[in-house]
């Protein structure tokens, strides 16, 4: 009856796992960041049944909150399935498995795909390197985070939740660790240091935004993990006029592959400042990835790194 | 295990009703307009339940998508539970009924009360004349739509799903129904037309705001109910610069009743303007009515009609 009921309960044997048979709501899709707030949320109730943590109200040993913070979000797609094409009725049955990344860490892969497409289990191998082009597939690295000072979102410091377990969930390849990618990403200010081959960057476009009481902060009063997707569309789409193409034709784009590192918080009112690199293929007219980094223009402290490959609608 | 799992199925006699225990997920909550979009979604969840139309996929006689549009939303709380006060892993009962209208209307009521509260049914009368200071109301009048031109968010019209049934439901008592409020609202662009007894209006606030694509379309590329709120909250923080006030205390407002009429739909990139008038109390310090009026700028078209009742921190 619910749009989020679960087809199968996960089994004893294997808590890491748990599918859902989904209709999307009005308020799970749309052009904003609506659908990515849903994927996080499937992240929470995944490692809620996973490790037995209340997620939804956490704290840490000396009792203080503790958030299970998005630091990594990847999410990629084809031109059949991506996250600006998804309409409310779509179906789909998503399968989620959480990873263990030690005490503070936790790692969840999630893969949407059409009912009636042939079930099989979540293997981080599978998962990526036997991608189908009818399925997408979601990444998500979440640190467990607390506030240092209550009344400021920035300096916020790890802090694993009091009586967490995650000893018993299947471990992480080390091939597949976001870790990696995300201390490279995060030292450069980019996930693409040293280019991208094939590619050839245009001149950086600069903008900046002022962090939105109205929209960007969560429950919490921190700035919303899938806040950070519209501002970085915010900054794109200003891009996009600013090189004089059609604004329908940013409604229409498609977004195979949308990377983001969270690396810093901020408060409202902030001003931020936006740096977009666009990389456009050498080969395939329309096929280009923003390189976008998202820095506080009174520190230049970074708050997070993104790279979105994009298929413009005439390609 | 799933935040809005049914904790009762509606018993075959009275499909009307549904009961969910929820726990607020980060998607559901926060400064935005996310709350609205999540009472949204369970309204069409109820239609659902109670009428047997799968609103998410609902045609009308002749092929064409229809919609559940909104075209009345209103949320009565309290300083105990308001719309802006609710954080992630809040629990609560959401009890939904659903009303008779008519073959192109619907009326939903929602009552949110915490785990615990005595549980009654959800009668009409008790629901507008017995509110408790515990709970939070919920009115959705919504009516069926359909495109008129297939590129265009104006000139909606009316178009029923094909079979939809609705005279099993539960008739709504006339002196409850919001049709006399929303018409009367239609036509003098206000809640307010005659004034409002015990409060002194200040000088109009007018600003503009341009449609965004990035945020403000729903799955259906029409402009999203929710964002409505959103729209109007930009409104209101400009008006509370503009006079001088502090910031932070606008995301610390109590807001007890909140009234929206939805009478036209625009494209992406229309320019709005909004106009604010503030009707202070003339006896409670920081008790305040905003009265706002949503127009197409190009044409004067009404758009919305807002009402919005808020408490100051320090009132």
């Amino acid at each position: 009856m619910s749009p989020t009921d679960l087809i199968d309960k996960p089994a004893p044997a294997d808590t890491s796992l748990l599918t859902r048979r989904v209709t999307v709501a009005p308020g799970m899709c749309g052009a904003g960041s609506l659908f990515f707030g849903q994927l996080g949320d499937w992240t929470w109730e995944a490692v809620k049944a996973a490790t037995g943590t209340n997620v939804y109200a956490a704290r840490s040993a000396d009792g203080h909150p503790t958030y299970l913070s998005f630091y990594y979000f990847r999410v990629r797609g084809s031109r059949h399935i991506q996250p600006y094409g998804i309409a409310f009725g779509d179906e789909f049955d998503v399968t989620s498995r959480v990873f263990d990344l030690g005490p503070q860490s936790v790692m969840t892969l999630h893969r949407l795909s059409r009912p009636g497409t042939p079930a099989t289990g979540l293997d981080p191998r599978a998962f990526h390197e036997e991608q189908r082009e009818d399925c997408l597939y979601v990444e998500n690295y979440n640190r467990w985070i607390s506030r240092s000072h209550p009344d400021s979102n920035e300096g916020l410091v790890e802090a694993s939740p009091a009586g967490h377990r995650h000893e018993h969930l299947p471990p992480l390849p080390a091939e597949h660790s976001p870790r990696g990618i995300c201390g490279r990403a995060r030292k450069a200010g980019t996930f693409h240091p040293g280019g991208i081959p094939g590619r050839t960057a245009s001149a950086p476009y600069t903008t900046t935004y002022t962090l939105d009481r109205v929209r960007d902060l969560n429950g919490a009063g921190l700035m919303y993990f899938a806040s950070y997707f519209a501002i970085v569309d915010t900054a794109l789409l200003r891009q996009w006029r600013a090189l004089g193409r059609d604004p329908r034709g940013f409604s229409r784009r498609t977004v195979v592959d949308h990377r983001i590192g969270y690396f810093g918080n901020a408060d409202a009112d902030a001003e931020l400042t936006l740096t977009v690199r666009l990389w456009h293929s050498d080969t395939v007219a329309g096929d280009e990835i923003a390189d976008v980094a998202v820095t506080e223009a009174a520190t230049g402290r970074l708050l997070a790194v993104c790279s979105i490959q994009q298929l413009l609608e005439d390609s």
